[in-house]
């Protein structure tokens, strides 16, 4: 999608990959979808079960119902209203845990112990970022090359993709992350050359992206082939969300808007990009929420 | 657009033509820039006049500015301020007015006499409505033949236009007019079998139908093409804008909701049909009203 309004402030031609329209309401069906669909139907046939705050859940949850096989999804007892209902809604049952007191991993691993089901990493799984990268690979399809490329950053499963796909496709495009100013631990990797884990849980209203450190098996991808990571803070956040609600008539949730938040506020050095596409990863924000953020 | 969801609700597939991605942010541009286009050039030259709440304001600033000729708007004093701004920002010179105690009609006239300027009537005027047709043009182009065609009133250049295009390819369509309960002067028009004026403008957030009567040219088209027409409280408006924000990850301004609203309050007899096609008008609302709407 474009805006005149937004090319002009930004001073180049921006892409926006719109995934707040994708199925689920976010990019991570296509991860979801892809690594159920890649497993043998013997291994499929036990279900799935996996951990998210919400669109990897409903993405899980789907993915799992169109197979006709059962989902388990483990989900923080913070996650948005909306995300449980519709993971409940795709047919998956959901087990609630505390983000900030429980380990995840662990979580997850005890659930595959104990029902025998097949983990679906949000992130670190090789089918996942595969999937993922395919926004990269039709946002340069579609709209043609660009001379940078913006990916909000969580886990790394995004970036991963579709850093992975558009430097296949054009070796000299820039890839840059972007993370909550809170949460800019893959930032403080890349500048350490070693994957660095932030002390706690970010704080931060980019409910997606609230992870202290990036994925095992992301994190390699990430320091072979993204460039650079900028970030954005809350109030930068909320100021993209309502650009794109007013301008673009578009609901994009937090973590959604951050990488175009970082661009509105002048945080990402373009180094004279013509051309930049721009990943809106999710718009899975109820109404109430959503006028508390933006009213 | 498509939503799963919206199909179960109904029970029918519903298919949704949404101008609020269409530039000015809503259907509007059509009619006028087909209106400005069809000028001779000397006389567009004068420039154009006209008044609106503010969609079509926009409209006739860009279709004049896109034309290199001024353009003169006359606004309620009580006119969304975004709406205001943008109008402002396409380079039109505007006059304010007070809706509920000044005659629109005659302000428009002495502009006329005053400025020399020629007037685009927000619909009274058949090239606006011809213009504004092709949204139902487009629609049944790009998704086949639907049995009933569901489209907001306001003064009616919306829904002649509209009924005009769907009759001509399929006679057999049902064109349904979804007016604010509390401006259902064509809803009385078409019982009365004549122009009916409510006593007063009427007091809902359906900005864009604030109208007490439709156009004296609009109104043989609608009795003669128009097959019922069903009303939506503000309330309903509201729900619809909710679900249109949460499952479409659209934003649509209350006029623009109103068809919808209509469909889901069930106060539409379908009358059986299978596909319906549903006009989302306008997504021109700030953060701001918004939020205070659905909050």
């Amino acid at each position: 999608m474009r805006s005149r309004t937004l090319d002009a402030r930004v001073g180049a031609e921006v892409l926006l990959k719109a995934e707040n329209l994708q199925r689920v309401g976010a990019f991570k069906f296509r991860g979801a979808y892809n690594a159920v669909a890649a497993l043998p139907a013997a291994e499929r046939s036990r279900g799935v079960v996996s951990v998210s705050s919400g669109n990897h859940a409903q993405a899980v949850a789907l993915a799992a119902a169109l197979h006709g096989v059962p989902a388990l999804v483990l989900m923080p007892l913070d996650a948005p209203d909306l995300k449980v209902a519709a993971t409940v809604g795709y047919g998956a049952r959901i087990v609630r845990f505390d983000r900030y007191a429980e380990d995840r991993e662990a979580l997850l691993a005890a659930a595959v112990a104990e029902h025998g089901m097949v983990a679906i990493h949000p992130y670190d799984d090789e089918r996942v970022m595969a999937g993922q990268g395919t926004v990269a690979l039709e946002l340069l399809q579609d709209a043609g090359p660009c001379d940078a490329l913006l990916v909000c950053v969580g886990g790394g499963g995004l970036i991963a993709g579709c850093a992975t796909a558009a430097k296949a496709l054009d070796p000299a495009i820039r890839v840059i992350g972007v993370e909550p100013e809170a949460g800019d631990d893959v930032r403080r990797s890349l500048a350490a050359g070693e994957r660095v884990a932030l002390p706690a849980v970010p704080e931060t209203i980019a409910d997606g992206q609230q992870l202290p450190v990036c994925g095992e098996r992301t994190w390699p991808v990430i320091a072979a082939r993204v460039d650079a990571v900028a970030v954005a803070s809350d109030a930068e956040i909320v100021a993209a969300m309502r650009f794109l609600l007013e301008r673009c008539k578009l609901v994009v949730e937090p973590s959604g808007a951050c990488a175009l938040a970082a661009l509105l506020a002048g945080r990402v050095d373009l180094g004279g990009a013509e051309r930049v596409g721009v990943t809106l990863t999710g718009g899975n924000v109820d109404a109430q929420r959503l006028a508390a953020l933006i009213g």
